[in-house]
């Protein structure tokens, strides 16, 4: 792989969206794609879909496009989802069994192997895919038995960090964060933050500026 | 406001960011921050966040820092969330139950008014907050009726298209997306999409290539 010490990561958000993408077309029975379509099907322009592909080598070919099949799987490699993940999660509230119940997980190689919580009227019930609740005292070993690779964190703000810096201790660096703060963590730890209400101060945002007054946010 | 046509859509996530950590720090008594403080709750470099506040203005005293409700204030405006926004939903499965209880949303001015679902079972019922959850067909004339300003999908990727239609039908030019789809809109409606499968990817990309090459991905 080339340049990796420079890929932004707004081209790797763009390439798991264009990933998205091929799998619909697929689905729709596409074998080749131009990358104007597929450029249009995710709302960005061609010359972005090349320059992001770009940063990962040669794909497609100028005048025929991209085989569909064949650059999703490259993308799949490059993402590291070409396999199968484990994860836990921590926090089985109304969040919690969304996330769990949401079948794009597995159907993506995601799956949750261990779930806890410390409510002690939750402790010990099944919840799906067949999951017992754990108390958050065994998150240590449990995680470690069960090969969790992924911390979802879906707690309450206040309890975020805390979960974070167990999760780490149990050697799992790479933390999915629901909750609405932000974890303090180490370099050598990964944390991608899902804020719905940060999304929706972008939104306002743009409303207020860009509808009003016609002024363009970038990318 | 200066400079409105060149802000990067990462420095408006990122100011919105601060704007939590700001109430987290006013709860916990703090009256002035320095931006190296700042900076490090959000994890960013003290740089970043200068740089990102001087797209709008001043702020702040040099070598004393900044009025943490004051900033917040500031922050608030230029979001647009220093008022109350009227939100439909569509889709009460799982991942909607927990969208339209999560605390979060009213806590920062984002309300529900609306609530839309096409499964006969759910239609009629009540849910939190007191929401009659109504047929689709029905969308045009509540959201309307319900000053809806902004639409938010928790439907299957399959119906998410149409249903961002509808809102746009019915004025409602501001989308949350939460389906696992990008949905093709024009130039003047807006669409925040929430795809966790998305993060995960970016996460395992991160695991691949940062911690094992020790690549750094930017931004």
């Amino acid at each position: 792989m080339r340049k990796s010490r420079k890929i932004p990561k707004a081209t790797i958000t763009r390439i798991s969206r264009y990933c998205r993408q091929l799998e619909f077309l697929e689905f729709d029975g596409y074998r080749m794609v131009s990358s104007e379509k597929l450029a249009w099907s995710c709302q960005v322009n061609p010359a972005q879909v090349r320059k992001d592909l770009g940063y990962f080598g040669e794909f497609g070919v100028r005048g025929v496009g991209y085989d569909v099949r064949e650059l999703m799987r490259e993308i799949k490699k490059i993402l590291a989802v070409n396999r199968d993940w484990n994860m836990g999660i921590v926090g089985v509230g109304n969040l919690g069994s969304a996330i769990l119940n949401n079948q794009n997980f597995p159907d993506r190689g995601f799956f949750f192997v261990a779930a806890f919580d410390n409510d002690p009227q939750k402790i010990g019930r099944t919840v799906f895919p067949g999951l017992e609740i754990k108390p958050i005292e065994e998150l240590a070993t449990t995680v470690i038995n069960s090969e969790v690779e992924i911390g979802v964190i879906a707690t309450p703000a206040s309890q975020a960090q805390r979960i974070a810096e167990l999760f780490l201790e149990a050697n799992v660096n790479a933390i999915l964060n629901f909750s609405p703060t932000q974890i303090i963590v180490h370099d050598y730890c990964l944390v991608e933050n899902i804020d719905f209400t940060i999304k929706l101060d972008v939104l306002t945002y743009k409303l207020k500026h860009e509808l009003n007054h016609n002024g363009r946010v970038q990318g």
